[in-house]
């Protein structure tokens, strides 16, 4: 189009130097770890209940932090507000019916207005390809919470709570029973990167995003952990240190609900599946969380560390901030 | 249900201490009355116009303040906000459009997350049962700002109001011309504990929660105040110092409209029925008020504070926030 | 009505000496000139960023800023909650459904219930007399932030993008080809009062307001810049220094779409338009932006600033705080 040829000559954001947070893909090792030690070091400072430095608490002073949510969402909303405001700034929350993003509006005029009067844009929308066009024309950093293909802030928090579980993430095995979506896309990445082998059982009919299974083989390369995917979640389970398990019907997916709820049959964290796991296992979910996903039992039993994962979403939103967001020092 | 029982084993608020907000009954006389006492301290500071210090204005500083609202509200929204912003807190509203409680997720998880990662909740709900799940769940002080059975914040709001208009709440009488509900379950307890007498005219039909009525008889034996109930407005004001009344049609009854209307007929309180009161009469509405329920004589004339009652509000979540969710000194 | 009679005698805003930001006409000239002045030196600031001292980044902390929006918008939400945050406020937006105006409270009880407790409100509504309503009952400032009949800080923004862009206004020529609304009413008080000349085509049957017409000539005897008014897009464009065009179909005007679509087949701003135009001619418009308006060619061109005009609305809602809200030196 004849437009954006226009809006190329003018404008650019490659030569602002911006940081995005779109995948985990996109992070160096090095850069992925220091996210969730990062992530890490805020816990323990807010968790301490000493005051924290104007240089932490004013960071974003007098500032907007948008947020620019085309679905619903409980735990992505609070983190990133909560991690707004431990930096001193203010969260705006613009929801589906405040800003209907490319209805009255070209995208791109949007983006360019909003990011003129911003610190940056948590986003969370439909298609991947809205995140690339935020990222293109934004003046500010872009922090994908959550498009069809990935959800880094949930990478990052997961990473975190397993860290903070074994102590030592090298060498553990993680399973992941369910569906080929944007949650285990990252995740997958993010468990590489930190030396955790994966093994993904997704059903019949479901195969991952071949984009992610190459950019996993440069990963493996390089950490040594290794991934395989299969349609047997006892395979995947088998000796696994962590098993995860997400929704069955992405939000988006209502009308083929019955479809894919067959397709999962044998697809529910039970008993029966965390008995073939190490010793040492704990289950885990992104939340919110249905029953055909996983027994009450696992769900709140005591290997269970769903809590404490959906907690460490705000640390993970602060650490982004931190990273993406504040001029480094 | 067996997930209650695995839950309880592993986390508990009773160890932790919390205090919330539920209903006026809870408290005792001199803790309800140090609440009244506190919210007329904070407005007159506000009211001074002198900067208040930071051990006040900082004191929620880096830190959300959540607003759980199913049912719509402009008084107990701005006051919430308002009450969180003068100590330095964060207000994010969710909305029932933002958060289904209990819909797509159950109503513990959600409430374990988002306690997670917040100082507080004002939570405004249907009916009390999900109250007293929140005060079960939460790991954060749960201030209850309305549900079908309580409206502690109004309450509180009420003898402020009364106390700055007669000087002394001692020996006064109210009269509540109106419905059975929440407003006047808790402003019944909240005014005996200020030792003053209340004469409630419910319709025909209509009567007083036998729970409230209960509490009530002990709060008399302690204080000397007394209850009584008609179906009988004129009783009621009959030497009233203050005349209170509320909608007729609450939240969620609008399909009963023209049988509440009916049934409240002759309940409208006009010049004929204030006639009846004390010299120094005041009328009180804890609003939005409908025609049908006062006339605008009484509404709009000199006799009328709920201007300034309205106003208190902000005063009484105030004393709220500090009394409940900041670490007592 | 008697209520309105009651509510004179024991309240009056007049006696409280509030100024309301209602429209440009109510400023005197040098009073506009010192906004725009204002914003433009709160941009450099901004821009500059050194940190601000805390009588701008306190000036409102711990104090709530309204922004009650019955409309939906972009731009005026992000740079009304902007402007607050700058400030140290904590801007609550009501959207429509939060507050439906008049629906379930009257106005008049809305209004003086939420002025009792927040520093000012931003009100952006349907009519303007609900505006008049506002300031009448309000006991804080009132922004208007768009009615039917104006839109001052839309004004105040295009005076400062001028100023910057072309150093000095006085003597400039503004074309307006487009309908006769809220946007073009401010825009031509405010050009006038900083000595540009301004000449309005509206398509036939289309005319401008004559209380607009009647304030424009007592400022063009003041400044002696001059106003026309024509059906003829050419003619307002010949020589122009700066084109301005708008929506052709309001908020509200839905029904009428395509009857105003035909009447404005011929205003679509366009290369043939603009080479009419003085060499150093600028494109503004207030946004969002449709096709039929304006082409992508002049729209994305390079003598379009309506990006620039965009962020300059923060700094427009900044002046307005300052001047209006914050307690004068």
């Amino acid at each position: 189009m004849s437009m954006f040829k226009v809006v190329q000559r003018s404008y650019s954001n490659m030569s602002k130097g911006l940081k995005h947070l779109v995948s985990i893909s996109d992070l160096s090792t090095s850069e992925f770890a220091s996210l969730v030690d990062r992530a890490a070091y805020h816990k323990k400072l807010i968790k301490s209940g000493e005051p924290v430095g104007s240089e932490i608490s004013d960071a974003l002073k007098g500032k907007l932090v948008t947020l620019m949510f085309s679905k619903r969402s409980t735990r992505t909303r609070v983190s990133s507000e909560g991690a707004a405001v431990y930096f001193g700034g203010h969260p705006m929350f613009l929801g589906k019916d405040d800003i209907q993003l490319g209805v009255n509006e070209s995208l791109y005029d949007t983006t360019r207005i909003i990011s003129s009067m911003t610190s940056c844009i948590f986003a969370r929308v439909n298609s991947h390809s809205e995140i690339q066009q935020l990222c293109q024309h934004s003046s500010v950093p872009i922090i994908n919470s959550l498009c069809d293909t990935y959800h880094p802030l949930q990478a990052i928090c997961d990473i975190l709570t397993i860290k903070e579980t074994f102590g030592e993430t090298k060498g553990l095995k993680l399973a992941w029973v369910g569906d080929a979506n944007n949650v285990i896309n990252d995740l997958a990445i993010a468990a590489l990167k930190s030396g955790i082998s994966v093994s993904i059982a997704n059903p019949e009919g479901i195969t991952m995003n071949p984009t992610i299974l190459e950019a996993a083989k440069l990963v493996s390369e390089e950490t040594g952990a290794t991934l395989e995917t299969s349609h047997d979640p006892k395979k995947a389970c088998k000796d696994a240190n962590i098993i995860v398990t997400d929704t069955f019907v992405s939000m988006g997916e209502e009308a083929q609900k019955q479809q894919k709820l067959k397709q999962f049959a044998s697809f529910q964290v039970s008993s029966e599946l965390t008995k073939l796991a190490a010793a040492n296992w704990k289950f885990m979910h992104c939340l919110p969380r249905h029953a055909e996903e996983v027994t009450d039992e696992v769900f709140y039993g005591k290997n269970s560390i769903v809590f404490e994962e959906g907690e460490n979403r705000l640390y993970a939103a602060i650490a982004a901030i931190e990273h993406f967001v504040l001029p480094s020092k």
